[in-house]
């Protein structure tokens, strides 16, 4: 993409609202704009972002055996009231009452819409395990919206529903998914770890949250040092082997982990100082079990290999690809801006051409732009007629992994940096070299 | 996939509630589920098409030189109350109260809020031409959602604005999303046909339909037969050149092509009668130019190179991607069920095991599945247990382009059958032959 046919609308001010560093980073790299309380456009690079943080969910949910639908976001009352939720649910629902006078709400999340789907459909032990998931628009009314994306109203989330025939079927689901949430927020860099968890109003009696570690992170959290070192499953990892998924689990809930809230002092002071970590921390995925909540009121059974008729067990899994956007931000920046991790980077290169208009730049850049894009590379090439200076701070703001330095002086002597904005490091490199290295064919 | 680890609902009844075939055929080839009024729905094989739907919509939208953004789906009134639509627009507008008692609506159009997002940013000519689009639920409340996802309350619209400096570059934006409308039906396996229309809501002067010919239209057209056999513009189209673009416009615009509502029956008169083909149409996108409509009460000016301040002007292109299925399965379906083109097919081939179970029919497929998977085919595999006739009805239902039946009496002469699914024609291969033939490296 060339910069000057694209909109990045980059601010050089830091935006007042903004409290919290990942807001401050998104609205001046020009990401996101705020469209009203809690309420977010993405514009086209933060748009970009979020397509590949949704694709690697995505993969990684598909490997696991989950299957993709996609509900709607208007969902009836009616529904609300078989489980008993539209009356408790309390004022973060967002109720609405069509041209008929008829009650509905926007989902806040979808237990409800897919226990109904489920048993429209399935009446058999025969056609489990069934996880369905889809990727979709929530708005949760909060009093108080704050920290861009990462506490908005209107949020995407991935949510994810089990179904089951009984807590070992169960079981199983939740772990397969437990090891997904592992590989996906590994995939985007960061170092989750899964901490028991309180289940809230979605119910049940089994719950991990996964918290990754940030300086600015919105809790405190208590865990051993050990999973600083735990091995993540790799891509051969056989979600279909539920021993094999469980001792992955197992590896993973030994050490100590808590949140503020399931902090237990005891078991804390067993562990040795040198070994205790004590951190703030970002929730970015929640899991649930909760068995048959919603199967049970709602009637969702199926005929076991008994003969009889059994209230399936469920759970659900939640990722909310907006909020991770934002924590992958305050856990990768420095003072210059963004650091994107390359698997969802918004362009894996920008090339800077330092004086547009300068036939030889003009043409050596013009050549790194086509070998890279042929080659696959998504690139953002700077051809605007801004000064060095400025292009130099809106590459760093927008933190691609990698930028490759165009300027007269090199030209001539056949050469062009590249520059790796995590390290810093620079190289100056034989122009062919140097596209090689980035990624050339 | 294996198909006995999918979602496939399938139906053996015609669903009652359903008056049109493209409705019939999705709720029994298990695409969707009505979850109420007018709100559908996407189990795993429909997802899966409006994937490859929006995908063709947004590669021929970049194409074009339009950027992706991505808008909420919850509006403030405010900001509608700018444009003086939030009285005007009736009741198909869903209007919500938040908590705080403030005024909102779920988007049935973008116009405002997008007109927001521009006069934020741009102020000067030199930023021009942009054109922004997103693919978002929208949600208009009719009074009676019928024909399924051909008209629902809640569907998905990919709907891009145009911004330019005056009328000449806004009938060049224009000009570029009508050509990409052309090649994005094509791509699809459809036959669509531009005619003036009438900008409704919208407003504005300028404005075409783009009508796909179906014998179960929802309404009469007339156009010229010439309009048949007219030149699709190809991949190398130069959207960057207006003349090249202008020139295909004209060209698609010549022939006389009208809906009912603007039907001439003069001009009509005077085509020669074995030229006239009238006949049941439906509409698959919508382009309108109109000017200052927003920009003027909005504010959204920038300055010209005559330094002065200039309203912008835009307009705006909408396909719906949820309807648009609905209208593909209108134009390609016979008694046994769809028929894909193979754009859009949920899985390119289907593997039809007549003997799961059987050692060499399982071992045939299993091959077959994994070297088409291989080289990158989205493969069905049917390994269920039901018997071969229930399996050819599924497979002809859902429509996948191709079918490769495995039976043991093939397997122990070394062959098997291979079915086209638009021309029925059936060919008896060897195995390794079928497996080319259907893309095996």
């Amino acid at each position: 993409m060339r910069l000057s046919r694209y909109f990045l609308p980059i601010l050089k001010e830091n935006p007042r609202e903004a409290e919290i560093i990942s807001h401050r980073l998104m609205l001046r790299a020009g990401m996101i704009r705020q469209q009203g309380a809690g309420s977010f456009s993405w514009l086209p690079m933060g748009k970009k972002v979020l397509d590949k943080v949704c694709r690697i969910v995505r993969e990684e949910q598909d490997r696991a055996g989950a299957l993709e639908i996609l509900m709607p976001t208007i969902q009836s009352a009616d529904l609300w009231r078989e489980s008993g939720r539209y009356e408790d649910y309390g004022k973060e629902m967002l109720r609405i009452k069509d041209r008929h006078e008829r009650d509905m709400l926007f989902g806040p999340t979808n237990e409800e819409m897919v226990t109904e789907i489920f048993r429209s459909y399935i009446k058999s032990y025969k056609d489990l395990p069934l996880n369905l998931y889809h990727i979709q628009w929530k708005f949760r009314d909060e009093v108080r919206p704050r920290f861009g994306v990462m506490r908005s109203r209107e949020f995407l989330m991935k949510d994810a529903y089990s179904f089951d025939l009984d807590f070992e079927g169960a079981k199983a689901a939740y772990n397969r998914m437990f090891v997904s949430y592992l590989r996906t927020f590994t995939r985007m860099g960061l170092k989750a770890i899964p901490m028991r968890a309180d289940t809230g109003p979605i119910g049940g009696d089994l719950s991990h949250e996964f918290i990754i570690l940030a300086d600015t992170g919105e809790s405190q959290v208590f865990c051993h040092r050990d999973y600083l070192d735990l091995e993540v499953p790799g891509e051969a990892t056989d979600f279909t082997n539920d021993d094999e998924i469980a001792g992955i689990v197992r590896d993973w809930t030994t050490p100590y982990a808590a949140t503020d809230e399931m902090h237990d002092e005891a078991a804390w002071g067993k562990i040795a100082e040198g070994d205790r970590l004590s951190a703030r921390g970002i929730e970015v995925g929640h899991i649930f079990h909760f068995g048959d909540k919603y199967s049970k009121p709602m009637g969702a059974k199926v005929t076991g290999p008994d003969g009889k008729e059994h209230n399936v067990s469920m759970g659900s899994y939640g990722i909310g690809p907006t909020r991770l956007i934002a924590a992958i931000i305050e856990a990768s920046h420095d003072e210059n801006g963004i650091i994107w991790p390359e698997s969802v980077a918004p362009f894996d290169v920008g090339i800077i051409n330092m004086k547009a208009g300068d036939a030889e730049c003009d043409r050596v850049c013009d050549d790194l732009y086509s070998k890279l894009t042929a080659a696959g590379r998504d690139v953002l090439y700077d051809d605007t007629d801004q000064r060095p200076g400025g292009k130099f701070a809106t590459a760093d703001l927008i933190g691609l992994p990698w930028q490759m330095i165009v300027g007269p002086r090199g030209v001539a002597a056949g050469e062009i940096e590249i520059k790796n904005r995590r390290t810093g490091e620079r190289e100056t490199l034989p122009i062919d070299a140097a596209a090689k290295r980035i990624g050339a064919a």
